[in-house]
């Protein structure tokens, strides 16, 4: 129990990091870790630079016997590591830009994770995360892989199908709703219990117990005002309480994709004519390159305030905190993205599913709370469909998967703009793309 | 066998009729039909006299036994029937006119059986269907009733779910297929065997098979410009044959409501705009006023012509030889709808599917071809989930429970967008819609 | 369709052969055989001369155009066969005589297809017939194989999970039932029809239909006791008629081995006790040299009454009939031994079951009734596991593999016995299981 | 949280209470309840009031608050009840003494809870438990029913199909077989995890883990000489190590019932015959007349050492902690039985199985580990189809129902055997079983 830890950071140059260092501070007397790599590619290491050294102050400030490495070289970062974590992003900014902005053209919602936008994140990701796990079995085989890289369902399905990495996909999602739920009842966190059914951004909240009692009802009723239960980069649009009372179930902040399509679709398209206002993606560089200035100061020794606005909360905190309940054992429950192995009936036992779980130096193990409601049986089949397709796609590089694909996915769900859907993306990401060459 | 059957006919006042009486008259020799009672509704009484009395002249003709009677009165009809052919439409042409145009408005397909147009008419039958099923438990609970009213899939779902009124529900779709496909190869339709597996009106030609080997590609790499695989109710959009091909089976024409959804949506309304060409509807309207004059030509004696152009061809006489399958125990093959009973192993049990089954005196037994393919098994989930919710609130009158099924139609998926359908279909129908009171 | 066929026998020198010509004498205006190809082995040869030349005698004198072979030559008789029908029993009736007597040390059954007995049958068969599918594959690739060899259930399952060729498996306990019950009733066998559900010797006749009319109580109450429904192989007892009325569905003859197990072993004890009686195989060997001598005389030219003695009465007309149906397309329906693919939801996909199935030049396609009843569910899902680690115990020679098998076979459950079993009959066979050396 | 809590123990007089005193007397600190209601039946007066001053005298020791009440009046014992736990005995041991002993007249194992035995023991115990049921659901809704009552695996899911009491049925196998292994392994309990599948009586550790590492292997060989993994009931018989081997799961030790069922038997029955050896019911009738002479000794004020030799270690204390996990909402791993919701895909919904679960205020929810290993399968389900038909027949009191589950059950599988089972057990408890009337 008293091994030390290599920790190794790929994406270690994302305006992230200094979450994860925190994290690890915070967690020292639970989590004895030696060394943290934090590793980048070349493009990104003007900002490993910056990144890294703030790093390396906030662990000197803590007096932890931690040492910080950074570096271009990912096998050595990878060499014996205990746990990776995996926060990059292919094609960086630019392309989220591209990601949120072309399916707009074809009348399609454009967004980072869901719909054709995340389809070609999703694309990019695939080579190199195999590329990384081809890496990972041969240099640290008995390394857990923390993957935070959107698409997570997909990603995290991919790594799980086509590689003998040991992985568990992790998306805040969850804990944000956990988060809003419990602030909203004005109780401590750990006094409630959201059961989680679906799939990473398609999840529902089937049950909310309040120290054991049902409040699923109540929450449904107070709540939905749309504030209340969002996340910074989802278009603030109030739910219909009359449906979601229906529902029954709490939805997830992303399913105004899916409920709310035609309404996000225009308030997309008229914000794309607005100058000034920009997409999610632009603000986001805007905040980012506001950040790394702040990052840049030699006095700066702590995550700065400024971290909060960029999204993402909760994330890396999660992350750690996961690696010390499977390094500790905990058998603690975490929301995570996990084998499905018959936890949703109608889905293959292979595909990747975000629910609750056990989590333990054995890994997740997901926990079964019956029958998943007739109202959202379609939805989750179509999607996971889709990503299967996308992941097939992905892997192989066959255009007509491809296109087969975005036709299985709700918000395309036609031949023609599949077909025009997938030709834009290849040409726009052709770079990034060479599974399509 | 010897018994001599009778046989009613629900919306005995259809322009249909003739075919389904040149049906029994071309299976004289295997049916022996003493009564066919064509009933309707006091609306309908000018048609059913008008097309009663060519159903006479026909019989007579023929120098059959059968003897034809017409009347308003269901239960009189109903009474010991032996076989219960339904073929009403509540609300007539105008309903259908209102299912195509509403949904236009709110940038959904209009659709007299696919889409909110089809769900219109889904909650105007159920209620009908139910009165119906009730007379036939009480006077004729050994009859067989063949329903031939669309929502084809719905209302046979309907009857199994909430009566025990033995049923067969019959499409000509499949039947236009096998035509449209042996024509193509010229060669008899018994040379061929086209393994059908789907929904109502969703049905995909898994296989084609011709004298037992296997030539679904030849026959998609061939057949699919449109005008050969298509029916006279749907625009004549042609394939895109790449996605055809990867998807190796033979789509139904009304797939193109779901992988043309965007460009039949832009035809529509463009010929809303263009008078003079109008909706399906308007076109049957005119050809509906023209058959009914020709039927009244007291010299008429046989099926006219002109009736082919009505479109639902082959849909009488399947209806007849369907009959002619029960009563002779012939343990032939057809292609109907019947309940699922794991024969698709991801819908329930009491799901109607349409498949191929054989058919004999202890009715429709379904044939297992074994997995469905990943493709569409999204798509088939989707529509189930919302055809099942469509029957609990056609069955309820529950409002919530409306706005649910069309939020579940992969053609609206918008809680916003389907608010408002579900509150025009229920303000333009309401003289049809008592469940809703 | 006027193609001219060549069959090929293996297991020509079998005295069932006149019944297989026979067959086809019957059925020559449907079925153009040129070719019929006699294959044995050198050990019988010379019955295969003596009931060759009688095959020869009987083609004669029905003056067909067919030509009868004789040879010890396999690949030739494959070549370009177009059916292949197999009929051989490796280790001949000797074999048989230990399969029946071994067990009984163990205080287990000894019977040639179930239980220990029928173990060893299919361990000494799984090569032999493995080795003939390499041929076919090779010599004959689109021939159909109407498998007849026991245990029928697992040699189909080999052949259908381990090789490529088409396979249908063929038993003659359906069809005698069917004959039972409609001799019983006195009706035409098609005025009846039997939904069958099960594995193979382990079937249930689910419902009796009477001309679509559910009369399965009416002929359990009438039929069971013993004499009726029984084979000439299996002891006469009588049913608990309280039991099966309760159960609902008419159990086959082989179920006495599972539900009456105590009762037949004391029976099988003391028969072998009482010199003269002896076991089933030691009856077969006498009728076999009686059928054999009669099987010489040149006078014969047809299938001698005597033949009937033998039993599987109705096996080898069955399995004409059953080419005829492949041949003609004639979607007649048929009980055989097909792949599951979601027929019982229960077991896996690529198990064989045996059920009624629509027979024509795609094969066979089972027909799914619903349900299985809850109180055969644990008895048809251990047998099948017995039956596929059987296999795998026969494909892999891995003893462990064999002991498991035995030990999840409900006559057996035993650990120590299966152990004890295991070695006998490895000991005993040990010339035929080149796979365990 | 600090409500003061009710407990209720039916069938208080048990020699097992002062193991649960001593459970409520050690989590004192986690437990704050005000008072424990022991209650028994008339003919238990005697034993309750020993014990029960005993229980007193130990709380007093403990200078606890709770108050020790002892009654016959059950509604007064449950009336707003928090946790209740039910170990009676229906019949007393004189009724176990009869279970282990009329099966062996008809050469089937006799068990208190397995094989005709725990049949009849489950015949006369379900009207009791529904009886108590219904007392809860009308005074004490809200209350957890911690079931003990053997069968523990038919109680609690006639309990979970038939009421609406929220229960969670408890047995010390599971835990036994963890500090078995990890006393052989001389490692912390904590140290390592088992994960369990299958019901009660009948599971088997799956994998088991030390800090995470898969050790099953080594177990296996290491453990399965038999005395390290039994329990006082069952005879000491020692496993087939290959058979394990190649099973690669850690049997329960009442797996002997059915993995060697035939020496189980010989040694039953050379025990029966041997004078002053006896039965397990005889040993337990001195064991028990011993104890409530020690526990008469008003000095006594612990639980003494004497109890251990009483078998169902950990039981008590079990179910304490049990409680303790629910009230805490703990979180905590569990081994309990539960209803399945899809954990053992191929078992009904509503099927109790034994697994270990997360236990909280909200109750026990499943892991779900993936598949069962096909070498177990079969069992599992025959003796979940056998406890299904037994619930039927206990609740019904439906003879043919009775005999239908017993020709289920693996160790019966004989119509006959079963009929002259049930007809004797019927008889001999007759006083106990008024359903059967």
């Amino acid at each position: 129990m008293n091994k030390l830890l290599k920790i190794a950071v790929i994406g270690g140059g994302s305006s992230y990091t200094p979450e994860i260092i925190e994290g690890f501070i915070k967690r020292a007397n639970e989590l004895p870790v030696k060394e943290i790599w934090l590793v980048d590619i070349k493009e990104g290491e003007e900002k490993l630079n910056i990144v890294g050294k703030l790093a390396q102050r906030m662990i000197e400030k803590a007096k932890l016997d931690t040492k910080v490495f950074l570096t271009l070289n990912r096998r050595e970062a990878l060499k014996d590591a205990d746990f990776v974590i995996t926060q990059f992003r292919v094609g960086g900014l630019e392309a989220r830009l591209r990601d949120e902005e072309f399916p707009l053209k074809y009348g399609v919602i454009g967004q980072e994770t869901t719909g054709p936008g995340g389809f070609a994140k999703a694309l990019r990701t695939i080579p190199v995360i195999l590329d990384i796990c081809k890496d990972i079995e041969e240099l640290a085989p008995r390394a857990w892989l923390i993957n935070f890289t959107n698409p997570a369902g997909i990603i995290t399905e991919t790594i799980s199908k086509y590689t003998k990495v040991k992985t568990i996909g992790l998306c805040n999602v969850p804990i944000t709703m956990e988060m809003t739920i419990s602030k909203l009842l004005e109780v401590d966190k750990k006094d409630i219990f959201v059961e989680f059914i679906g799939l990473n951004h398609l999840v529902w909240g089937k049950r909310v117990l309040l120290r054991g009692e049902d409040i699923t009802e109540r929450i449904i009723k107070t709540m939905l005002d749309g504030s209340q239960l969002n996340m910074k980069n989802i278009p603030d649009l109030k739910w219909d309480r009359e449906f979601v009372k229906n529902l029954g179930m709490i939805p997830c902040p992303y399913h105004r994709y899916y409920y709310m399509s035609d309404l996000l679709l225009k308030e997309q398209q008229s914000s794309l004519s607005q100058k000034g206002k920009g997409s999610r993606a632009q603000q986001v560089m805007e905040i980012e390159k506001k950040l790394f200035e702040i990052y840049k100061d030699e006095n700066l020794d702590e995550k700065p305030k400024e971290l909060e606005k960029r999204g993402g909360a909760y994330y890396s905190d999660a992350a750690v905190s996961l690696i010390s309940a499977i390094y500790n054992d905990k058998k603690e429950i975490h929301v995570v993205n996990v084998k499905n192995n018959g936890t949703i009936s109608f889905l293959p036992d292979d595909a990747i599913i975000e629910t609750n779980c056990v989590v333990g130096n054995n890994g997740a193990v997901p926990l079964i709370f019956g029958d998943v409601p007739k109202e959202i049986v379609g939805l989750i089949n179509q999607v996971k469909i889709y990503e299967s397709l996308a992941i097939e796609a992905g892997v192989t590089g066959d255009k007509d998967k491809a296109v087969m694909a975005l036709v299985n996915h709700p918000l395309v769900l036609s031949v023609e703009k599949a077909r025009k859907l997938v030709d834009e993306l290849l040409n726009i990401n052709k770079q990034y793309l060479p599974q399509f060459k």
